[in-house]
């Protein structure tokens, strides 16, 4: 950490700050320039707190070398982490499909859609059984009739489900879940993530629609720190000026989250676009670029959807789409 | 609403379209133009899934004409809302200053603060017992021992509280506080949003930091339409791609805010800047373009800050700023 | 497009707004909803204003139903554009590799790495003679010079080249480049692009940082609408609030300007990403989405060139990015 | 500046950095900590190019400490400049209002405005003859014409002009014109700003719709470093994902350039906003952060006008807007 000192800082109060970051165990190199004077900070500087040295009278500004984040940080981890999501394995050079309609509608359309995904390519099987909204007089979700509705998909096609959790009560109800997913809008909500920290279940966590990729290893970091490292990240589109896309997919967040963390990342280029249009496009890209999964929403009636129906493809669409990134996942050497 | 349908459609489809929609109760109004159809919908749009609409094969795009929400529209209540928060009014004119420290740190720290603001010019006592932190690593607050000095300095004072909430499993360490805050984290924490809906005490809603006009008043109108229509609007800076302030203040958010709804509009200076030196330019600002209020941290060391050192400004600062700014509120009519 | 009246308008204001707009030889359909009338315009609304209309006093908002661009629209022209660059031939299944360093140096320098792209797969040349630096004391490029190294290596090599133009007044020092270059920021430079419109040489045109695809396709209708349609679009990364790449490379761009244009389209991952290891990723997902073509920086020795080191890839790794590439491009049935 | 190397860098080559660092008149601090080494360089780093050290196989990143400006740095500088704009001065406690249309249409009509909005307290006069439009189909300005207009107001008037500047092949024509303006498209047209730099006349420079702080400041420094330090720099909105205002009024900008520069900053709420009634709230705001002028469109029949129409005030609200400030302008010790 580097801390940069005001120009007509005076030396008494510097010494003391000198003298009590030394207190916290680090070793502080003094760099006087001509114009200013910069202390170097050496050691474990995680716990330091930025913003309290930031706010001193005599400090202009604080600046972190090193990452925030530590158990998902690739520099302390250098292998790849491979996540077991209910049998299969993402992450090392494994990629998986996980597809299925935004909404859980009924037992009819999600077994359907189950078993036409599933011999399409599929190994996971996705479905909201509760469903994050921005207006309350759209529809809310099917809530614990669609998680069962989820797990009878489950048993008739042996695929292992993703379903997103809004509220840690909930969490009774996702008990025979294989990946609870984290959506967008609750990347942020830190009690959500702590309670999920403490369950034995891999967790899938989606970046929020305007966090930064550090922001997101720093609520990855949350669920590590708790104990549960089981975790998948996904980009799923960010916020931009750009409206002729619903979102901007933020492609560079693929290599860049494998510099960074050694944790599986995934795509979800539903989401990403809202446009059907777009999805085989992005899916291509995503594989190209080096991402470990896709989430893709497959819906066999897009037009009489209850949900985002625009951006759902057909299962046929599905399958030539992961026919197509099968041949790409060859070229970079991954387990499709 | 628009329906804008795609050139080369099929004629019985658009049919089909028609009646359905007119099935819902409303009347189509068709555009068949040299380049395209396009439908115009009248009636009461409000409850139309426009996705779906936009999802089938026929459409191009949809548009809606009006907003997607009734309680918080000003259209539908054109008076300015009062909130009473512990007795004193915010709204319709009346102006509020909130002011305190960042967190809550110890019976002392606050009862202190709060003597300091209360005699400052501050009309209600802000202060968090539950922090919402980036980093597991850094404080979380004191939680529930947070609240309880918090109403300790509420006797001391007489000043209301007003103090953010996390978790709706929460709820019951609330019950005296007088303002419940939503953070711009939690803006969409809609679980969270409709338990506030059902309690009977004014809530402090933050705009979350990419999240538009419209989308929090979406979120005010998931807490009103479970029946608390007792609702504040919080401005606090958005993220841009701007570095050298924290966030960027959206200034413009006040006036547009006061012509699309009826609810007062608080500027939080302090977290859009997160700058000690930016909040006395800010909070003129706020006050010149027709804020209802402002909330500011004060802190009486802030170089000692458990968290947000930077942004809070001492005592006196907030004396001098408190005074200018009811000279702003003198030319703007507003009662301060 | 749309013409939404205020609720509380004069209705003889509106009678006369009906009448102007029909002398304009539009249709005008009425809908009259309970909230609100809005009027439908039929016809070719490309020349109206739509500021002004939407500045009258009963006019509460205009909104475009059809695009503003009429020579890059596909609508209009449903066949892709092939554009001849000094030979080579892009859009309509061609794919083309542009390559070569960020500024050129020396007559060596580019001579001695046109001759090592041309090997590797490229077929164009690109180099610098005149940079945009955003600071005045950075190195400007050697101007007239370096575009006379950049000829000696055509010559040497046969490759055609592409370089970058800053004032139009340098058009004559142009003459025989092959391909003149408009970057990110002189994409609204609309006095240059009125230049380059009667101009007898395909145009590379850059998006701007902060541009929509909409300015980017009102940019090219520029030059169009002075004679030139040889234009090829760049996506080169946008502004966002993203730190950790440079730009946020916008891959979506590339399926989505197919649909709207009839041009082809390239992707720079060089400038996108601002980072050498983030180019062959990159590359491979513009490859993956549909692009035409790929504009890399190549250097031969990038820690010594003089400006953006960080992202130029060496030779060796370019070829080795064109052959993955050209295997990429066999999957979406283009001709590399 | 600090430059982070690599944790497993070549010793020898981190060296011949040291080396070479010390070769261009720096002084070298070595931070060796346990994770990474850490370089401070001491001296005058302005002219360091840190893209090529950051560019180099063994450093990780490279941070600057110091600003990359220097004519624009208050450090520098210490005294607000004060500009003479044809014998109206701003700056220094010197407020301005520049008022008038969006385009000088007529004779009649400038010189109609223009005494008006002198009437009603402006005492510099604006006008476009020259319009950057998105659009090639839209109203491009009456060109030399509409300055020559513009110099009948002055000399009915007495009111010096600012007016916009596109392509520096025009500057002859802006002989007797006060002030220059350079639009916000073409902030880094540096061609443009070095020939604005060998002017004798100020330069009312806007910041660019996605361009920082610090981008703007760089874009001050081009003229400056030309010899030409008359510049009043203008905030004018930015580009963000908010679309309920055109832009976004980035009012701490205000505050943050007064802190980092030493130029008279103002705002231009018209184009902010893009919207009439936001005018007034964004003046008053605009003033009370600290802004040393204002640069409003107002038009006589904003309904007629031939671009912009929807963001222009008439002449009697700008009375009262004018009046307003005013009073504003006294809480903040600034004279209008």
């Amino acid at each position: 950490m580097i801390v940069v000192i005001k120009k007509d800082a005076n030396e008494k109060s510097v010494e003391n700050l000198i003298t009590w970051l030394e207190n916290q165990g680090l070793r502080v190199n003094v760099n006087s320039g001509i114009y200013q004077t910069v202390l170097g900070l050496i050691g474990d500087t995680h716990s330091l707190n930025a913003e309290l040295i930031g706010g001193m009278d005599i400090v202009e500004r604080v600046q972190r070398i090193s990452e925030p984040y530590k158990n998902a940080n690739r520099k302390f981890h250098t292998d790849d982490t491979i996540v077991d999501m209910g049998g299969q394995k993402i992450g090392g050079g494994n990629f998986q499909f996980i597809a299925g309609p935004c909404s859980v509608e009924s037992s009819e359309q999600i077994c359907g859609i189950a078993q036409q995904v599933h011999k399409a390519g599929a190994n996971l099987l996705r479905g909201g059984a509760f469903k994050p909204r921005t207006s309350p007089y759209s529809f809310q979700g099917l809530r614990d009739e669609g998680i069962e509705f989820l797990l009878q998909a489950k048993e008739l096609t042996g695929m292992p489900v993703v379903t997103e959790i809004m509220n840690a009560n909930h969490l009774p109800m996702f008990e025979q879940v294989d990946v609870i997913q984290v959506g967008a809008r609750n990347m942020q909500n830190f009690e959500l993530l702590k309670e999920l920290g403490r369950q034995k279940k891999p967790i899938l966590l989606k970046r929020g629609l305007a966090n930064t990729l550090e922001e997101l290893l720093m609520s990855a970091e949350y669920i590590m720190s708790e104990g549960n490292t089981q975790i998948i990240l996904c980009e799923r589109g960010i916020r931009t000026f750009e409206t002729s896309t619903r979102n901007t997919l933020d492609i560079s967040a693929v290599p860049m989250l494998k510099r960074l963390t050694h944790l599986p990342v995934i795509i979800d280029p539903s989401h990403a676009a809202g446009d059907a249009a777009l999805v085989y496009p992005l899916s291509m890209a995503a594989a190209a670029a080096g991402a470990d999964g896709l989430i893709i929403e497959v819906h066999n009636d897009p037009a009489h959807a209850l949900c985002d129906g625009p951006q759902s493809i057909k299962p046929d669409a599905f399958a030539s789409l992961a026919n197509d990134v099968e041949k790409v996942l060859a070229i970079v050497n991954k387990k499709g």
